[in-house]
């Protein structure tokens, strides 16, 4: 027999969705050593379409893929809410503005998942070696609990299993594709020039089909869905409602009359149900049609039911519901129905070394549009902090950190849903006194207020050691017991000093010029998501002496050997490589130069010269307006200081002054790398 | 001996600069037969930066690949003059915005000529299966004079030659690198990713070295460089000023502590001459510094200092000038000197069968940054005129215009090089007295007046029968006679109806809604390039009965069986082959929709149902402002027609009620499709 192979990896992802894919992203943009497996033998290339929320734009900017996806993608400006009319006649009875104007520089956009995988997967291959490895299914995993708490410990043993091509192939690809009897199937067109290198990598499966190998990791991350292998290896379960609705997918090129099949509308009508229509890229509309409701999961007779639906069925509801106005088609590109309870894991981890992300600890309705953004960025809260934990910067009492932050954040997603489902699928109320039907204001109330929440803008962290704000670091988040060890380090943010930034929120964009060059920037341009700390100075006008004295001994004190800087960055490592100082200043631009300020916000190289990119003016620019920062986000004359983590949430306000309470609120988490 | 390959060819193009790509890339938008030959193994990786013009980056854009040059591009926002003080030390006496504000929605950047070649290859590839096929030489032509007014003829013959690997290496690749001794050589950090495949390729030169084929083509377009093949197998000669200037140009990663090194800069010194500063991407500095005058060309003197210039040399000359600032460097990236006159081919084209475009047909200096935009431009022009009478939608008289307009505009870069290189290189003037220095002032108002020129804005193309304007024919252009044949077709635009449109310019951008889902976008960016004309029509408050009648009688009009619709466009063909109708009118968004407007601008296919992007409101959008393009143009109530060519410039602009003109005026060029 031969022997197994066997290995050590720092981070082992399970699953190559896109809350793998982002947690890979962050494994490769921070440099570490890890792998991701899949077990389907290629990726998705089309369906499962879903709205990318205003933070899921900004985020997949930080990772440099925001703009594929803006360009690619389908974007929705209005929503229509069309109702019954006293006559019982659909009409349409409200415009709202999809995306609340001004809460971010991105709106609300449709791509369907397939492309959001491609651009993970050229963002991963671009910064690392790290490549998703196709047909591989864990089959054992063992946790050796005396070595968790041991930093330089491979605590996580995993058997890998290579699988063979049939095992590797997905449904989706597996059933015949002939117009209208696709089910689940591949719509040609949607095969993008950029993915056939993927197929044909799909023989490369054979050659170690069957065989399996041992992985030793530091961290394993379970990304691998609602039926999660991982969760049910760690015995955690799901949680919450269990009524389940029966939803009709119909991914169509309509042929209508309907005069806002463009627009994203919720239809009502009087007595056949609602639809929601969901205008997509290439001519393609998704409607979503709640067919029924049962009590129960696992009900045998429910599973029966779904089997009924087919496109017809749910062609002949949308018809019904959309009376007078005709809808057909010619172009059926995708469909399906489902069915999914709304629950939430128990626990989002297993002593801070395997941890569930997405599907995996949170399932809800698609309708939403939420389920994409939330799965990927719980991997964006988790993939930093495991990063600097694996690097030897950040202690693991951070990693609890994630269960607090993000499982209050599916809890939230849970309600919400609950909530807009309920709205979505009842019966328009007849008249004021028709207690049973949804009054049609009440709708449109807890859409607007579900419009924040959707936009994934809304979620704020509560207290923790890397959130420094009033308020109980057991009560916020999900529970979970997030405080800080040290009482020393228990800093609390002056959040006065600029009312446009919620501590635990994150930072809010406008655009600044670069001083050096004048070019402007959003400020979240600023902050690419590669690991680094941002400790950001608005230090106000500089070319008065009282705010120039302030600079330059907080600048003093940032560069002693005792502060954060010094402490916290490994010996010979770059400048900024844990910690990146950003100053904002809002004297005129042109009275000032980079050389009026100190040099720790100019570092200079040897080789390279001077860094030009650390500070900016809050100016007007000579074609893009005037961002005026200082007023959005209500920074006073006094100036204040920001931390912000590494994924672009404010951990921090305090006074320009009070330089020490960032080397502790440093303290609190970080090891010390020099002596 | 073997059977020498013989084979026909709509175009062959000659020469893979960017003027052959962007000839290319018209190609394969256009799905015509075409090759395309460099005699170079590889693409070029390195040196050769170049500014974009905005009117470029319009183009690209409108090619698809406008946003990768807008994001890897250095963005250069402010000119600083520095000039010296009454002590003689130098002062940065103004600050000008490098774009002028408003002209274009982009503004002008810099990158260098292999990332332009990456993004023209990337689209050709996208578009069609053309490639540049590299290591491959015409070495003879020959042109049939019996068939060149025949359509349907090959009149030309060249025989191509596969050069061995050591033929096809340029000498950039060739020389050594080792840091401060390279030689126009290859910065290896340049080297970007997407470009390896490239590099792996050149081993199939081998398989074919030193093989000979014959082509026959319809068309053949010489970009092959100023030392061009075509230019000289057609006996073709260039003109102009014999006076050559040597110029000294520096690539490096600057260590200074002068201030405005991120900006462009231009700065005199009192004794020691002129430094051009133009800061790229990756912390490089261009530093461009002209050396000597020499009088003559080929003058064996002139030749001999060249050589004697070196990196230290020119390093020397910029620590002259810009002292007492301090400027020095550890990495450079590439230097050359060269020596360039200012001249303009005699002609451009041979029968209207041979073009030559690029640098084959004008040359000048380097620093007006103008080369590489002046030449794309050409075959810009060119490219959808060879396509169109390919395809056998236009007669061949449409070809003369590339000589009256691209000669004209040849012309006109030459003059303003003459006069910018002048102003440049003089000797600041000492005072109002010093008749023989340069006024500064004089140097910033043709700073600036130069400045519309140099955004490639202001190109206008005189009256011909694809320009329908006030204006002799004859006189127009570089003189050449593109008079219209057919009297009939004299249509001449009433340019009162829309002051800010200007005849033979390109159309003004400004953000308008489409109708079907609010969705905001720029006018260019409705008029991709993909060879079809555009009737515009400015409908003005379609709910206002007069224009809401003047719409109906034109639709009426534009869609009966003698009007221009029906007439030229090939039967079978889709409905929008060869023209696009656009309306964009100014009634509220929200009053109407489009089943309001004629079925004309909303034309129906059986499988794909209504088309929804022909239809365009000026209104208020909810994320990115009013374009408020009816006031930004002029337009008025009574609305107008504009015919706008495939490359975005204005042809026609007329009333709404004279339907009849815009037939008469592609009935002077266009062919008749159905009998």
């Amino acid at each position: 027999m031969a022997t197994v192979l066997e290995s050590n990896v720092d981070v082992l992802i399970v699953g190559g969705g896109p809350a793998g894919l982002m947690m890979a992203t962050w494994m490769a943009k921070c440099s570490i050593n890890a792998r991701i497996v899949d077990k389907r033998g290629t990726k998705i290339f089309n369906g499962q379409a879903d709205g990318l929320q205003c933070r899921t734009l900004e985020i997949l900017d930080s990772l440099g893929i925001g703009h594929r996806a803006w360009r690619e993608a389908n974007h929705m400006v209005e929503i229509c809410l069309w109702n019954p009319d006293e006559n019982g006649v659909i009409r349409r009875s409200d415009r709202i503005p999809d995306t609340i104007p001004g809460i971010s520089r991105f709106q609300q956009v449709v791509l369907h998942q397939g492309r959001i995988e491609r651009f993970f997967l050229d963002a991963i291959a671009e910064a690392s070696d790290i490549r998703v490895e196709r047909g591989v299914m864990p089959s054992s995993l063992k946790i050796d609990e005396s070595l968790v708490e041991d930093d330089a410990a491979y605590p996580i043993t995993v058997t890998l299993r290579h699988l063979t091509e049939k095992e590797a192939t997905p449904r989706q690809s597996s059933t015949s594709v002939n117009g209208e009897v696709v089910q689940d199937g591949l719509f040609r067109s949607n095969l993008a020039k950029d993915d056939t290198q993927d197929l044909l990598e799909l023989s490369k499966l054979r050659d170690k089909a069957n065989s399996e190998e041992i992985v030793h990791a530091k961290y394993l991350v379970g990304a691998d869905g609602a039926h999660s292998w991982t969760r049910s290896q760690l015995g955690l379960k799901l949680e919450g409602d269990s009524t389940d609705y029966i939803w009709g997918v119909l991914d169509i090129v309509p042929i209508t009359d309907f005069p806002d099949i463009r627009m994203r509308c919720a239809i009502h009508s009087a007595s056949n149900g609602s639809i929601m229509v969901i205008p997509r890229e290439n001519k393609l509309v998704r409607l979503y049609i709640q067919l029924t409701t049962t009590e129960k999961t696992g009900d045998t007779s429910s599973r029966a039911d779904r089997s009924k639906i087919n496109p017809q069925v749910i062609l002949e509801s949308a018809q019904k519901i959309m009376a007078p106005y005709k809808i057909t088609y010619r172009k059926l590109d995708w469909w399906t129905a489902y069915q999914i309870g709304q629950r939430v894991g128990t626990s989002f981890s297993v002593h801070d070394r395997v941890f569930l992300a997405g599907d995996a600890v949170h399932t809800h309705s698609p309708k939403a549009g939420q389920g994409m953004n939330v799965s990927m960025q719980d991997t964006f809260n988790l993939g930093w902090k495991i990063a600097s934990v694996v690097k030897g910067h950040a202690k693991r009492s951070i990693l609890k950190t994630y269960q607090s932050e993000r499982r209050g954040i599916a809890q939230e997603l849970i309600a919400f849903d609950h909530k807009f489902s309920r709205l979505f699928s009842g019966r328009p109320a007849k008249d004021v006194m028709d207690a049973e039907g949804i009054s049609m204001e009440e709708f449109k109330a807890a859409f607007l207020k579900g419009h924040m929440f959707a936009s994934g803008i809304a979620v704020n962290y509560g207290a923790s050691e890397i959130v420094a704000k009033e308020g109980s670091r057991e009560e916020h988040g999900d529970g979970t017991d997030v405080s800080v060890a040290n009482v020393q380090s228990n800093v609390i943010s002056d959040e006065s000093l600029c009312r446009g930034i919620t501590v635990g929120m994150r930072i809010p964009s406008h655009k600044v010029l670069n001083q050096a060059d004048a070019r402007p920037w959003h400020l979240q341009e600023l902050l690419p998501s590669n690991g680094r700390w941002r400790i950001i100075v608005f230090a106000g006008n500089v070319t008065n002496s009282e705010q120039r004295g302030k600079l330059e001994k907080l600048a003093q004190d940032f560069g002693s050997q005792s502060a954060f800087l010094s402490l916290y960055t490994p010996e010979g490592a770059k400048y900024d490589e844990v910690f990146e100082l950003l100053v904002i200043h809002n004297a005129p631009r042109t009275s000032v130069s980079i050389f009026d300020f100190p040099e720790i916000f100019r570092p200079f190289d040897e080789i390279d010269g001077w860094d030009y990119n650390k500070i900016f003016v809050d100016d007007v620019s000579y074609h893009e307006g005037f961002g005026n920062i200082y007023d959005a986000l209500g920074i006073s004359h006094s100036g204040c200081v920001v931390i912000v983590r590494p994924d672009q949430y404010v951990s921090y306000v305090g006074p320009m002054e009070n330089t020490a309470a960032v080397s502790r609120f440093f303290g609190g988490f970080l090891r010390v790398q020099q002596q």
